[in-house]
C-alpha cells in the first residue's frame, strides 16, 4: 500500500508514554506524510500527550486514549512502543485488517521462538506471524521490509554491532576470526526507559560509570542470530559487555575483531566506505577520525570508524548512534517509509544537535 | 528586498567557529529559502565546517574562508557570530552594498554609545549605523525589524527577562513597582562560548552551581535600556544575578515583581495569554504549570509561566529558552525571515528534543 | 550523658537505605567516638549495608535488621533517616529509656503542631515530645541542643536560608525590610531522596533546569517559623522558590533583601564576618568572591557571600552547602557531638572534594 | 629516612595548580604525619592555594611560591605535579641532598629511555637517576619502593590495567594467551588535567561519549613495559582503547583475555581474592557483582571483578578507580608512606563519596 498524494498515512501509537514513544511523536508529528491518528495509554486516558511531554506543545494535539477506545482499526500503521509481549497479542488482528505493524519491543526480533521464550520469559502468542515478520534493520533487510506486514524493530545495541560488523561478514572471502568477536558497548541512560526505577535515578547514574548485564543480556541472542545470518548461517563467537554512561542519549560500541592472515593487506577503510556508499544514514568517517555520540544526537545517523589496532591483525570498529533515533524511533519511521513506498529518509533528515 | 520564488537568500556567516556559529549553520543548513554562501574563520581556512562540527556532515558542504577572501559582497545577508567589536567594523560597507547585517554580538544592541563603550571597553566604530540599527527582539520590535538594514541580535539573558516583563510594562495602567524588579537567571555552560577557558571545563562546571557577575554583567545595561523603553521612557530598578548551571543548553529566568495595590485583582494568567496569543515562539503555560529548559531544547520556543507568590502582591514569572536558539541563532534567523519578507517561522519549527 | 574515654557512643540508624542514611553511615563509620550498633530497614533484612552501598565495603560491617529485631534500646542515640512520621511514633519510648533521638525527617522541626499537620497530612503522634524538641540548627540553637533529648534536624533549604539571614535579623537595630525577603534556591537531585521516581530519573533531570513547588513547599513554613523567632517574634514576608539543578549534591540559595534607609551605611561584609567569626562550619567569603557548591562537596561547611546589589538598598546573600552533609547527615552528627559533650567538629573535618 | 615520632614530614609540591595538585593538597592537608612546607607555581606567586581551590579554605594555609624562591631543599619529600619533563631536571639535585622525589608525571615511569624519548618528544635529562627510579605501583613493587629515592608514580590507565592483569600473569603456570589482551578503558574528564582546552569544555564533553588516542596513547608503552615484566620478561600483545566519559572523576577498565585450555577449570574468583587478600586498597568484589566508579569516588580504593564471558575461554576483568586518587595523588601518598616507613594507609582511609 502506498500513500496517495493528498492522503496522509494514519498512524497509531500504542503505549506512547515512554522515551521511544515521545521520540516517535516528535518524528511523526513533523513527518510530512503522516497524521497521528491515535495514541494509547492504559493509565493516562484523556491527557493531552503535550501535557506529559511539553516539548510537543503546539505541535502534537493528540490525547491519550485507552487501548480499548482507540480506533486502531482506522490506522494504516500501528507502532507498538510498549513493553515486550504486547504487540504479539494484537498483531494478528491488525494485519488481518490490512494494517501494518511495527513493534519497537522484542516480540518480532528473534526468529527462534524458543530463544525468545527463554530470554523474555513468556510464551510467544503468534509464532505464525513471527514467521513472516521481518527484522527491521533497514540497511540489512531493505527489500524484505518493503513488503513486510510486520516489522520487528531492532534493539538499540544490535543496530550498532550489526552495522559495525556487516561489512566484514558480508564478503565472499572470510576476513575475520568469527569466533572471537568482542563488543564493548556503552549506552546513555535513556536506553533503560521512562520507568520509575532506583537504578536510573540521576543521583545513582550521574558522575558514574559501570558495566551491567555482563553475565548475559537480552540483546546478545538477538545479535547472535543476525550475525549467524550475516555469517552465511554459521554461528559466531561473541562477547558482549554493555556499560552505562552518564548521558541521556547516545550509544557507542567498540568492536574488536581478529583478522585472518589473508586479510592482512585488506584496505578496511575502503571496504567500509564502499559497503555503505549508498546509505543515507550510515556515515563512514574519514581514516584517522573517530565518532562521538553527540555528532548524531537526535538524528537518525550512524557514524562508523574503522581503525587498525596497534597489534597486528586486530581491527577496531567504532559505531555511534542515538539510541532513541536510529536505535529505536528513527529506525521505526525509516521502516514505515519503506513499507509505504515513501522516500526512505522522509521526515528523518534533521541535523544532529551539537553542542 | 524579498527572496524571489526560485531564488535562495545567499547568507554569509562571519566567525562561525563558535556555538552560535554552528547553531546558525544547523538552522540555515536546513532552511528552505537559504543557501550558505560563505563561512569565515581567521584560523581555519580551508577546513570543511563539517570537519570541525561533525553533526553537519552530509548537510553542510561549506569550507572556512578567511575574512579577506570570503565573497561577503555576493551575499544578501551577513551574520556576525564573532566576538564583540567585529561587526561594527564592517557593517557600513555591507549595508552600502545593499547587504543586510545581523550581528549576534553586542555591537548593535545598546543604543547609548557611551554605555556600550563603558561596558565593552572599545570605541564604537560606527555610531551612525548604530542609530539606524534595530534591537532584534522580534516580539517587541517586529515592525521595525521588517525594514531594518542592521539588526543587533539580543543577548541571551535579555530575551528571557524582556519577554517575561513586557506584558506587565506594556500596559496603559501601571501594574508593578518598576523600581524593585529582581531577575534571578540561570544559564547553561554553552552560553560562555566555544573558547578554551579554565572556568568552563567539564571538571570545573559539572556537578556544580554558582553565581557569577553578581557585581555587574554586560547584559544588565542592555536589559535596563529596553526596560526603560517598555516603561514609557522611565528607568526601572533591576537587580540581575546570573548563575551557571551544569547543563549544555538552556536558560531559565525567575523574575520577581511587586504588584501595585491597584493590580491586586488583575488576572495575570489571562493578561499574559492575551499578550502573547499571536506569537508562535512564545508559549504561555497553563496556570499551575512551570517551564523546564528541556521543553525548549534545540527549539526556538520560549515558555513562560506566571504565578502569584505565596506573599501578597508578589508575582513570580518564569521563563525558559534555549540560549543558543531563541537566545541567539534562532532569533537571528527569525530576524532574517522578517527582513526578507518570509514567513517568520520558516526553518524554525523544529520540535524540542526531550529527553 | 557524655561518652567516657574508652567508650564509644552506640548509634542506631533507623531507615538507612536512603541518601541521608548512607551519608550518616559514611560519617559515623569514620567517627572516632561512635560505633554503629544497629541499622534498620523494613525491606532489606539480612543484607550487609555495604552490599547496598559499595563505598562502605571494608569500612562498615553492619547488616540491616528489621525495626522489630533491632536492639535500639541498647543504643545511646538513635538517628531517624526515615520518611516523615516514623520518628514521632518511637521517640517517647526511646527518650524514656534515656536514649537521645535525632530525627532527620520533619517530625520535630515545626513547633506549631497545626502547621505540621497541615503540611505533612498526618496527626502528630507526640505533641508533648515535640514541645521539648529542639530545632537542630547548631549555629542558632547550640546551647539548647547540648541539653536536648530530641532534636529535629533541619530541612536542607532552611539551613541555607536561615544561616544566610540570621546575621541581619539577630541585630538590635532593624536593618532590613522583613516583609519582602526573597529566597531563590537551587538544589541538586539527591535532595529528592533515594526513591524510585519518574521525576528524578537521569533522563528527566540531566541537562535540564526547572522550578518546582513554586506555589508552596513544606520548607516554607519551617523557614518562616524560624525567621519569626529570629525576628523577635514578628512574622516575616518570605517568597521561596526552589529549583532543581542537574547535579548530585549541592544547594545554593540566592537571597534578596531590601535594606532600611538607616542601614545604608552598614558594612555587611564586616557584620557577617563578625557574626560567624567563631563558627567552624560557616565560612564567610572575602568581599567580591562568591561561593560555588563544589567548594563544599561532601563536607560539612557552609560558605556565604554577601554582596551589595547594583540597585541601592538591595543586598544579595549567597549561601552554598552540601545538602546531604550540612543540610542533613553532617548537621545530625554535629548535633550528636553537642548532645554528648564531644568536640563539635569531631568526625566532620573532611576537606571538600574538588574537582 | 623515617619520620620521628614528633616530627612531621615536610612536603613540597612543585606545580600544584592542576587536579593532581589540588588532590595532593587535600590528602596531605589532612595527613597526620605531613606538613605542607612549600607549594610552587610559576604563575601564581603570592596567591594562597585556598584562593585557587576554595575547598581548601580553613584547611591549607600555603601560599604559592615561585620555583626559585621555594625552599625545596628544606623538604623531606618533593612531589612533582608538573607537566612531563620538569621532575627530571631537578631530581638529581634533590636526591643528592637526601630528599625523596615522587614524580606524578611520566619522567620516571618508562625504564627504557628511548621509548620515553619517542613518546614524550624530549631527551631524558637524567638517565642515571631513571635507572634507580622505581615504578610506584605499590601492589607490584612494594619492597623496592620502601628503599627508593625516586619514584615514578604510574599513569592512571596503567594502574587499572596492571592491577587487573597481575593476578593472571604472576603465576608459575601460564593461564592466558598473552598475545591477544584487550583493554577497553574509560576515563572521567579530570584525567585530561586542569588546562584551558577546547576539547574538555563542559559543552564539548557533557552528554557525549567518544574514543580517543585509538591509534596510539602514551600509556600504551608504559603498560606494555610493566606487563612484560609481569610476564617474566616476555612481551605481550595489548590492544588499548581509551574513551572519554562525561564524569569528573573515575576510571573503568574492561579487560578481555583468552584463557589457555589448561586454565579452563581455574577458579578465577578465588585466584583474584587470594592474590589481593592482603591488600588494603584493592577490593575483589564477590562473584556476580561488578564495580562502578562512584564506589571509589575520592577514595584510594580499586575495585575489581572477574567474570567468565558468555564465550568459552574468555575472561572479563573489570577495574574501577578514582583516577585522581589511586590513579594519581593517593598512590603518590601511598608511595610516600612506604618510603618513610609509615603505615601504608596513613591518611588514605577516607570512605568513598556515594552518591
Amino acid at each position: 500500500m502506498s500513500a496517495a498524494a493528498n492522503q496522509s498515512i494514519r498512524a497509531g501509537i500504542v503505549g506512547a508514554t515512554g522515551y521511544t514513544g515521545v521520540e516517535l511523536l516528535r518524528l511523526l508529528g513533523a513527518h510530512p506524510a503522516v497524521t497521528i491518528h491515535t495514541v494509547t495509554s492504559r493509565t493516562e486516558q484523556g491527557m493531552p500527550v503535550a501535557q506529559m511531554f511539553p516539548n510537543l506543545r503546539g505541535h502534537v494535539d493528540a490525547v491519550f486514549q485507552t487501548p480499548d477506545e482507540a480506533p486502531l482499526n482506522e490506522c494504516d500503521v500501528v507502532f507498538f512502543a510498549t513493553p515486550h509481549g504486547v504487540a504479539m497479542q494484537q498483531a494478528r488482528e491488525l494485519i488481518d485488517q490490512g494494517i501494518k505493524v511495527i513493534d519497537l519491543a522484542a516480540d518480532f526480533r528473534l526468529q527462534d521462538v524458543s530463544v525468545f521464550e527463554q530470554w523474555y520469559k513468556k510464551k510467544h502468542a503468534c509464532p505464525d506471524v513471527l514467521k513472516e515478520a521481518v527484522y527491521g534493520l533497514v540497511e540489512l533487510h531493505r527489500d524484505q521490509i518493503r513488503h513486510a506486514r510486520v516489522v520487528g524493530n531492532p534493539g538499540c545495541y544490535p543496530v550498532t554491532v550489526l552495522l559495525g560488523l556487516a561489512p566484514l561478514l558480508r564478503q565472499e572471502q572470510p576476513l575475520i576470526d568469527t569466533q572471537t568477536i568482542i563488543a564493548d558497548c556503552k549506552s546513555g541512560v535513556s536506553g533503560a526507559g521512562r520507568t520509575a526505577s532506583l537504578g536510573t535515578l540521576f543521583a545513582e547514574t550521574s558522575d558514574n560509570f559501570k558495566a551491567y548485564g555482563v553475565s548475559g543480556h537480552r540483546h546478545h541472542p538477538e545479535i547472535a542470530e543476525q550475525l549467524r545470518e550475516l555469517n552465511h548461517g554459521k554461528g559466531v563467537g561473541l562477547t558482549f559487555t554493555p556499560h552505562l554512561v552518564p548521558m541521556i542519549r547516545g550509544m557507542f560500541s567498540t568492536l574488536y575483531v581478529r583478522l585472518l592472515p589473508e586479510a592482512e593487506q585488506t584496505d578496511f577503510q575502503e571496504l567500509y566506505q564502499q559497503f555503505y556508499a549508498q546509505e543515507r544514514f550510515v556515515d563512514v568517517l574519514p581514516a584517522g577520525t573517530w565518532p562521538e555520540t553527540r555528532s548524531v544526537r537526535a538524528s537518525n545517523m550512524v557514524r562508523i570508524a574503522v581503525q587498525r589496532g596497534t597489534e597486528k591483525n586486530l581491527l577496531v570498529i567504532m559505531v555511534a548512534q542515538d539510541n532513541l533515533v536510529k536505535g529505536a524511533a528513527g529506525q521505526a519511521v525509516q521502516n514505515m517509509n519503506l513499507m509505504f513506498g515513501l522516500d526512505e529518509g522522509l521526515g528523518l533528515e534533521q541535523i544532529a544537535i551539537l553542542p
